[in-house]
């Protein structure tokens, strides 16, 4: 595997050939599957989970790794061509990029959206000029409009609580969130739903559409896989006979980068938090899953978060195994 | 072993035999027991011995850890019940625990006193809410009154360094600082002592007394081990034949919580400072010990941390040593 | 080995072996050399290539590594003698640099120079008060004057390239940057050509001769193998024939420590950035270094630095390799 970059790039037989090895890792340590081996951590972007899943998944398989993050006293890296480099940025990505890849087997990168022109972020053309640099495999810890290790732990979720592919009903839900967040997870997640056959309803108010390119991919994995994708902001219809919820908040389409006018359109859904009365007309154990850091009383409430309908703990697990089902295929001994 | 939480949950033969394992293993490495194995290591305080020490002690038995700490860009974590989270806080302990811990085959984690109702701390409610959230076996990497890996390494220290255990003299001076420190070292190192058999003897100003219940537990230890526990503001009569003097600043239990009245108090002891009059009436060879990091000049001399009678060195070594020993119970394969 | 402190410490048959086991590390790896081995990795200025490769070097043969560094949340470490520690510094260095070394088989330590007065930067006093507070072996990871494993990499780097030992042509070029930088790696680059047998210029506009100790050092190296050292402002003699030009800023030696007036000189030489003019009477392929981070139209031209002549990024690699190579002999089973 050369680079795991989007669920797109695999067939759905290679995705359910990931999600056994990644049960079998967890069932069946392989310490010694990637002895010797160094995957280099690039995060341009905050972490908690990628951080720690990524650092454990390597010495499980008797790897390691090294992390080079935002929290460091890297001066700023300049990621401009053509500038003469008098300010504070002292070193350019076309030198820091290569070089830390260099010194790993594969390299993780994370790098958020831009947020100014959303042409520019689906893209993708700021991950894309970190990759353009560099011949190593990679891996995709986020990127503007992706989380493709996000969706195969997600997958692998439901697989392990039973929530059926084919004719299973998946809700990608909108919530309040004080913030204007990134459109990768909610992205990811739709394309993900979708291409695993299930019929997915993405509920949100109107001003948060997803971008039509979002909807376009995710419309024709569906048509693959023999799903459905459709759109509504009417909670009801949406929930009607749903098996999971997967809430996620994210920035206005509508008003992308322009953080005030995204403010006072979100403002508006303050109710917008998942709690038990959405259930009504679900099915009865519909599960409820979120990527995290969720924010409790905002996003969702307590009862449900602690209650029997949430699997994201289980979910923020499979982040890991996941994660080593990936850097096995990619750097471990070809069989 | 589930948790290695307070030294009081093992027997001295356990103890024993933790010490005993720590000297095997530094004699002879063990590089493949915990292989593929991870300790996942929260720091919720700053840390650079625990840190240190716990990721080389994975390291020599094979494995390996992560560190999520307080200096990373973590958004405050959320500790308060039934919160709406609208505020800075983007993540709730309630996820971020059981996520971290679910990488690991156990965990450390390190979360000090709130420093507000001293009931509160000596109940250790801030870290018991947080080992309540997890199944994982678990260690104590210092709470608000305890710190049984610096206590493990601190009687190993002993045993290193001949100092008796039946009817050893053992005295814990109070030291100036210009700080309020936490009670977690003074009261594990009283504990430990005593539990060793120790005479041990609490040497510290009027008003800096430390808490009923830490001397009660000191006390029923000293019981079962034929040693004892006495307290004094008297130097002399403290000093009188001991064989080892551990100094520690810590905050005045009865201004507990309130700096400024603590600062008052201490003030006035600032000739609180260890140095060789100190040693006029103690055996020949009394030893010095501290858990560092230590103030010279303020909580002891020059001359004495860089004489003879200082063992802070081997003693701060021995915390590896001894984590390495409670690791490889905790994780190790079951003869 | 003890210590890999200084190229000029080993023959160039020993710096010879290093290079070629280097090479067979990279080539036939050796994920079980350094099984359960710690690197304690001290970092009191800040560091991104060495930091990363440090820690993939550890992992590569097998063992693994910590890091200590100025990012952390480690209050000042007090390095005054005597001093009465009543201030912000909590932990005195005779205290912190055995603890951190005690925890790991060897250490590596970079501490930047002082930049108040160049007799003691010369003299490595800072760098010193480090390593003799340790008999742990050690690594010099950059300190005032020297930075051995950028040298071992970059006569590697030579090697790799055919860039002749004998009779080689080597520029070491000072290069315009805004700010006053260290004399490590000049003077280590210096004293490595020089020994590495080829004929070097020291090519800098008045005002930023190297020390006159440093030259000689380099001088004797020159003449113990047969190469020469010279020094001019001229760029056109200096580059006749070069077979590679080493690019780098450095302070001032004249105003020493005094940034303004080290300012007001360098600022007339805005125009010393690598170019392809300068290139005009070198050999065709005269290749260009760096030990990174460069900026880009200040120090080198975008030309140069994409262009055929660099090979800064093999360079950087090499870093992980040659750090292999004095792990392996400083740590590895002895044969």
């Amino acid at each position: 595997m050369k680079a795991f970059n989007d669920l797109a790039d695999f067939s759905n037989e290679e995705i359910g050939a990931l999600i056994e090895l990644a049960g079998r890792l967890d069932a069946h340590p392989e310490p010694e599957a990637l002895k010797g081996k160094v995957l280099s951590l690039l995060f341009l972007s905050p972490s908690l989970r990628t951080l720690a899943s990524f650092q454990a998944a390597m010495v499980r398989l008797g790897g390691g790794s090294f992390v080079i993050s935002p929290d460091m006293s890297i001066h700023g890296l300049e990621v401009r061509d053509g500038i003469v480099m008098d300010g504070v940025a002292a070193e350019h990505i076309r030198e820091a990029v290569p070089v830390i890849a260099s010194y790993g087997d594969a390299i993780g990168i994370r790098a958020f959206a831009d947020r100014k022109k959303i042409e520019n972020d689906l893209a993708e053309t700021r991950f894309s000029a970190l990759t353009e640099l560099i011949d190593t495999p990679y891996i995709n810890m986020e990127s503007a409009m992706n989380h493709p290790c996000q969706s195969l732990a997600d997958w692998k979720t439901m697989d392990d609580h039973n929530i059926p592919a084919d004719g299973g009903k998946f809700v990608l839900s909108w919530a309040y969130h004080p913030k204007a967040l990134p459109l990768a997870v909610p992205s990811a997640t739709l394309h993900m739903a979708a291409k695993r056959g299930m019929d997915v309803t993405v509920l949100r108010p109107e001003g948060f559409e997803l971008p039509a390119p979002i909807m376009q991919k995710a419309i024709f994995a569906a048509e693959d896989s023999g799903g459905s994708v459709t759109e509504t902001s009417d909670r009801n219809e949406a929930m009607e006979g749903a098996q999971v919820i997967y809430a996620k908040s994210w920035s206005s389409t509508r008003h992308y980068g322009d953080k005030l006018a995204d403010q006072k359109l979100r403002e508006q859904h303050l109710d917008w938090c998942v709690d038990e009365p959405w259930f009504d007309n679900a099915k009865d154990d519909c599960r409820f899953m979120h990527c995290l850091p969720v924010r409790r009383g905002v996003v969702v409430s307590d009862q449900i978060l602690d209650g029997p309908r949430s699997i994201v703990i289980p979910e923020a697990r499979n982040r890991m195994l996941a994660q080593m089902a990936v850097l096995h295929q990619m750097l471990g001994a070809k069989s």
